[in-house]
């Protein structure tokens, strides 16, 4: 017997569409049920996982990408469950903030699913999600009035310095005093983290999923292989349709010692195969200051083809151009030391020191996240708990973001000098040169040929931007105010 | 027949002891004439080179190292040169100030000949010799009020941006317009470096002097093999016996393109056979700023048994741990950039960024070269034409020298934390943190068992020196004022 609803659901394209049914509680059915649907457009045909929801609730969700009318059909271990048909009209977007998924672009870059470019202004706050309500507002208060559209947050919580506090839900069942059950979710914490993601989609921020770290008192970072597959596979069937998810396989997975490199292989097949919408998938590496100069020891290799992009810890931004080179995919300075005052040598640069990263980074064709580490009385510290901003960085790393999305994406540029200087642009048309720390008193260029430019100075700490006279072409002599953290940016007229 | 000296010469240890004898001028002497001497003090004979000094003068000279009566004897092609005989009488040095030459000490370090620690702290004024007398008396001037005692300076002048006047002599006979005898020298060039070599001694600066270098419009970077070799010899015979010279093969080796490695290696052991008191011997890199920031590549092995410590190019300091491990000799930072303001790269440092540099360097055991490139109103740069300092490196510079001298000789530490810090000691005994532009506001220090110690609180950039209260021991929480550039001195009480 099939079950057809008669009328048509309707999703926005991008949004997420959920179909919601009553089915079984006896046994687990987290583990005894298995459920998916076929979404079909024409003679496309997308797979999706449903999951179960707790209290006889199993529920399939769907991202649909295609304007126009989809039909889909459930299948299921269970009768109950399986062979259910609809029909799904996915409609234009009503929101001007709705571009869809974040995508590679242009080998090095971003874009949303719509084609507007998308430039990773990340920050960090591991675990700001398993604060409870009343900092997890604060968080989102400051995350509205802050430059910054990408976060880095773990689903499970977080044990380390300044992180006793012991949070109310897990995405297991089960509790520290009680232990866990590893077969069997608890599906309060992940409405709790829905509902987070879309906050942050509300203020149109990527979520940076972290799906395992090693800071952990409760066991998630030592599971059995089947444990972390199992919850793989639950949380690909319950966010793979939040738009704003990106995969990041774990912070710091060489910490993760009892970890394998064929799990964290397995991992990113796993999602590669369940995620129907091939979200980004990336994986953090630790950084020893041990090797701390060098550049890519000891990290997972970030060719490998499931890995769309690099997330790199590292405190030394002028290697994003060797990275660019070695990987051929965008790089993204996941972690490159934190603004603030901490007695962690991760954790003590001045604001400066944080905006200058940003601009080393962006300026070569790379992007750089944010963090910030100050003491604080009660020991809410942004890095991990949220709360509020208590640094300088933002405002210079917001008037970096504007410039960025002012020009072109930026390709590492050999206009210029890296004694002293980070440069990208496109060859051409457009560059941009950042003095960092150093400041010259002028700087001759060598322009292409038969163009002329403008050139804006730009004070990067002072947030201005003054054009210089006259027009430039050619061999030329720019003069500089031989102070530290100017940039010159070369427009072709 | 022989000629006898009836009365003993005498000479301080380690001063210069000249003998200067009448003899053919006809033909080439400097090619036609061959004039040594063996000095020896009971069963050790050392032999050294003499020269020609032009004027039918031939010269030998020698630096006694050890007190007592040394008898020698001349030979030579030349019959009225040959067989010379006396003695030298060795006196103990008079002057507080005469410690002989400088030596390797302690694998990473350095001690002058009688034991006496000696720390370099250089500067760079490649050409400061080449300028004419009124401006090289202000850089001995300006010399005798900083905190240096070692120079890098060029046999050879300097051809360059901002380096355009011809010198009124050079090492060579001949001149840019009249062109160069490759088989005569110019011994009133000599004399005059000569006479510099002993102003720098005076004031207890050891001159680190760069025997070729590629910034070059007269051709000394590109004499025939036989020519580098004769000018090597001739260098050789006039200046080992100078105390304060260390022979620093090249200033940027790698851009003197037509010479080879085994140029390079030849240039070593010609060195060391014919300097007898064996000065220390090392050779230049250039910095490649596309390879900017790895470590090593490139450069000639400072391993190879002739290279006495490995002489450095380099704007990362952070490596001076991986080099000492490396090469197991002094790592002399001879070029991380300058101070200044310079159109160039590799000169426009704040001073707090080369204070830093010094810092860095030291703390992990390592030793730093200043240099200074203010633009100037007549062109005169320290870094080349000495003149006068303008920066504001020097006196942090000089605070950090009288630090080191007052500790013991450091070794890269364990102790600590190179995210922020950069750390050296003497385990057990000594440390000294030093945190550059990070800034924690404390630091917890795990200190050796059974052993209490003092820490003082060094702001590197303010130059002071606070005491913190009370005595450490084992684990303890160390307070820090949260602003960059402040360091540890922990030592045990």
């Amino acid at each position: 017997m099939t079950r057809i609803w008669s009328e048509p659901f309707e999703a926005e394209q991008w949004n997420r569409f959920e179909l919601r049914i009553e089915g079984p509680q006896d046994g687990n059915p987290y583990k005894e049920v298995v459920l998916s649907a076929e979404f079909q457009f024409g003679h496309r045909i997308i797979k999706v996982d449903g999951f179960y929801d707790g209290e006889g609730q199993y529920v399939i969700r769907f991202m649909p990408d295609y304007i126009g009318s989809w039909s889909f059909i459930t299948s299921s271990s269970t009768a109950q469950l399986d062979g259910l048909q609809g029909t799904l009209i996915c409609t234009a977007p009503t929101s001007a903030d709705n571009h869809g998924p974040v995508k590679v672009d242009q080998i090095y870059h971003f874009s949303y699913a719509d084609g507007t470019p998308f430039y990773p202004v990340g920050t960090t706050a591991y675990a700001w999600n398993h604060q409870g309500e009343k900092l997890e507002q604060q968080t989102l208060r400051s995350l509205s009035k802050a430059p910054f559209n990408k976060i880095r947050m773990c689903v499970f919580p977080k044990h380390y310095d300044y992180n006793a506090a012991e949070p109310e839900q897990f995405a297991f069942a089960g509790s520290l005093q009680q232990g866990f059950n590893w077969e069997a979710f608890n599906p309060d914490f992940w409405r709790r983290l829905e509902t987070q993601l879309d906050q942050l989609q509300l203020l149109g921020i990527e979520a940076d999923l972290i799906l395992f770290h090693p800071y952990d008192r409760w066991g998630f970072s030592r599971m059995a292989a089947e444990s972390d597959d199992y919850y793989l596979r639950y949380a690909l069937a319950r966010l793979a349709s939040f738009r704003n998810i990106w995969w990041s396989l774990a912070n710091e997975y060489d910490l993760l010692f009892e970890k394998k490199m064929t799990d964290w292989d397995r991992f990113f097949r796993i999602i590669q195969e369940h995620d129907p919408y091939q979200h980004l998938r990336s994986i953090h590496n630790w950084h020893n200051p041990e090797i701390h100069y060098r550049s890519n020891l000891h990290w997972y290799d970030h060719g490998k083809p499931w890995v769309t992009h690099a997330s790199i810890q590292h405190a030394d931004l002028n290697f994003v151009t060797e990275w660019r080179e070695l990987y051929r995919k965008p790089i993204v300075i996941d972690e490159c030391r934190y603004e603030g005052n901490l007695n962690h040598g991760w954790g003590n640069l001045t604001a400066e020191r944080m905006a200058q990263c940003f601009w080393e980074g962006m300026a070569q064709g790379g992007y750089v996240t944010h963090g910030e580490t100050y003491l604080h009385p009660e020991g809410i510290i942004w890095w991990s708990h949220g709360g509020e901003l208590h640094g300088s960085s933002a405002e210079p790393i917001a008037f970096l973001r504007s410039i960025m999305e002012q020009g072109p994406r930026l390709d590492t540029s050999r206009i210029n000098f890296k004694w002293d200087a980070s440069a990208g642009g496109v060859e051409g048309e457009y560059y941009l040169i950042y003095f960092g720390a150093s400041r010259p008193a002028f700087r001759d260029l060598t322009l292409p040929e038969g163009a002329k430019f403008r050139i804006d100075l730009i004070d990067t700490w002072a947030m201005s931007i003054s054009p210089l006279d006259g027009e430039f072409a050619g061999a030329c002599k720019v003069p500089l105010p031989g102070i530290p953290y100017q940039a010159l940016r070369i427009s072709k007229i």
